[in-house]
């Protein structure tokens, strides 16, 4: 039995309410100066209050040694098997953009690129125009109906941006355009599958019809096109948890997420404080709160390791806005880790901290990476955190009899 | 997803390099007297300081409470799961002798036995005859063609040797001639499924005829054959993590199975330290060792926890032989544990320690069974060794966007 139908079985509706409280890429590796990750080096009396009350412990987002993305990341808190749920390039993008895509469009991830006289790519990026540029360009491109079927062509950033393919009897299991390197020609996009045929040609066709109306938009004189995929079918968290849930997040990307599996998207100023004013705003219209913190993922990426300090510490001292609400359930965690050492997602395994009333405490003494190795939920996937969460909610009835 | 195709999908070739030191049975139980272990009782600095810069926990090769055999516990620590991958008695005799298995091959375990004028078992080990005769009695047995299968037969050790039928059209799922006890008859051997009706056939004439050349050299006057079985698909070390992989041990049965997964095997001097100067011989034309030191399981075996002790001693003493290469990935573990207390192999499960400049460190201060317990990398699988070790060496992509 796959565990969401196992949950759906004995979930129960009731007016206990869960705040899963996200700080993006929160695991991080010592310094080398100190011996002390970033949230070992923050000052947290908050967290560690809460740490110290609760129970901790050490989550694997997709498995032991597996580097997320965000998209795994988030679907695996949210309790969806990310490797089950696997969303394509195409649909990643989409999402990021808060694009409202539909159960058959099919979204491919496009580049602006750069094509010599004989037709060769020279650069994959198109010296990485400005998102003014795409977004002038991806209007040239926008609503052209190729074969029946209508492209709808929207800029992400600089020289990137989603083709949207919405028609009738199209499938996504067809090959990129982007052949991945520079001194070759596009490829011809490919059928895999004979039922994705008529997508092979349309997407061949709008190419063809792209390199013409850019040929004089040089450096962007041609696009590459990757990751086609379609949205794959979720079971919402109202059928699986029968919680009316809530996400609060200021990137689009977060927002998309949590839309995806049913959540109704909250508007919210972008600062810690007011996602924290906006759960306090909403906090008697739902159960189930998402409440997503950017900044420490992004330091990490960055490098900035004290940037990232400073981030944690200022959910720290915002903390007291969420306890005083008072939920019944509260885990705080990660969707990754993102070492400032390493300037990218990584697989070390992301702390977690569970409060509750029912909680059986252990001996952890404050929120960190070291502490979190002993703590009494061990280690485990992130995506039994949901699980956790509910039962400790008493949300959940006992299984068999 | 299978693991190993989601391993695929992500890893990539690179020069950083991995040693994985196999110290076979390295896991014990304490001595009644002292109440350390093996591993606990032996003076090992070297290891000391790798499991404290390093991170470390405790693998189950199999399951928790599961006693591995030293085929599974293998194939776990290479990545493949060793209930999907069950090799069967008659490969995993001839992967012993070293035996070159052909895919199509069906390989059975036979041992010499006694019977009596009524044909009924009296002794199933033939008074354990010597390797010698056993010799003697294979060269009577092999290279006969029945109905255009033709039969290999190879000596083991004393009563044991395997025959291998080679031919067309032949399945494994046949029953067992060996009725695992004295006082009735041999089996016949018989079909399981359709597809296996020759073999059955087959194998039934090879008995009858044994019997009759073996006739005159009581006690070994019959053969018993089980465990009929055909070396299972390996997707190979190269395929699934882009490794170019060499094992460096002295025993067969671990070239055999190193070979299974696509290594290749250096020719070696059996010592440690004879192992240690093979691997700096050849340790810049492959990205991942594997070495395997058997004599700590050996000494198990044989209930000598003093030998076990020593020669876990050896392997420390050396071990600045193989830290001096500076690999990026050091494990260091076993295939399952070896309690001397026990004489044998069994469930506990086993130390492990990775070392690498981005392992996370734990507050583990030496490696012993008791300090692994608290290790950062906790409880696992080892089937997810490979993975850690790769993630560590930077040799897998971010999974998903």
């Amino acid at each position: 039995m796959d565990s969401l139908d196992l949950i759906k079985g004995i979930s129960r509706p009731s007016s206990a309410k869960i705040v899963l409280l996200v700080i993006d890429g929160l695991g991080g590796l010592p310094s080398p100066k100190t011996g002390k990750t970033e949230l070992e080096t923050a000052n947290t009396p908050n967290l560690d209050q809460l740490a110290t009350k609760g129970i901790c412990g050490l989550i694997d987002p997709v498995s032991p040694g597996i580097t997320p993305g965000s998209t795994p990341g988030h679907l695996a808190l949210f309790g969806y098997d990310p490797v089950r749920f696997n969303i394509g390039r195409g649909v990643v993008e989409a999402i990021g953009v808060d694009f409202d895509l539909k159960p058959r469009d099919i979204a491919a991830r496009g580049n602006f690129c750069t094509v010599d006289d004989a037709g060769l790519v020279t650069d994959r990026r198109a010296g990485r125009i400005s998102t003014e540029k795409c977004t002038e360009l991806c209007r040239l491109l926008d609503g052209m109906v190729i074969d029946g079927v209508k492209l709808i062509v929207c800029p992400v950033r600089e020289h990137r941006f989603i083709a949207v393919f919405r028609g009738k009897r199209l499938a996504p299991e067809v090959s990129d355009s982007d052949p991945q390197q520079v001194g070759v020609a596009p490829k011809a996009v490919k059928a895999l599958n004979p039922q994705a045929a008529t997508m092979a040609v349309i997407a061949n066709k709008f190419v063809v019809q792209a390199e013409t109306i850019l040929a004089e938009h040089h450096p962007a004189n041609m696009v590459l096109l990757r990751g086609f995929s379609q949205r794959p079918h979720f079971p919402t968290m109202a059928e699986v948890y029968k919680l009316k849930s809530a996400a609060i997040a200021s990137y689009p990307m977060y927002r998309g997420l949590a839309k995806l599996v049913g959540m109704e998207v909250l508007e919210t100023g972008a600062s810690i404080k007011e996602e924290l004013a906006t759960l306090k705003q909403h906090y008697a219209d739902y159960d189930f709160f998402f409440l997503h913190i950017k900044g420490a993922d992004s330091a990490g990426e960055d490098g900035d390791f004290d940037r990232k300090v400073r981030i944690i510490e200022e959910v720290d001292s915002v903390l007291p806005l969420l306890t005083s609400l008072d939920p019944d359930v509260i885990v705080v965690t990660g969707d990754h880790s993102t070492p400032a050492l390493l300037k990218g997602h990584s697989w070390h395994p992301v702390p977690i901290l569970l409060h509750s009333q029912w909680c059986r405490p252990d001996r952890v003494g404050g929120f960190s990476e070291q502490e979190c190795i002993l703590g009494g939920l061990g280690r485990f996937p992130a995506t039994q955190i949901m699980l956790l969460a509910m039962a400790h909610a008493l949300k959940l009835n006992k299984f068999g009899a």
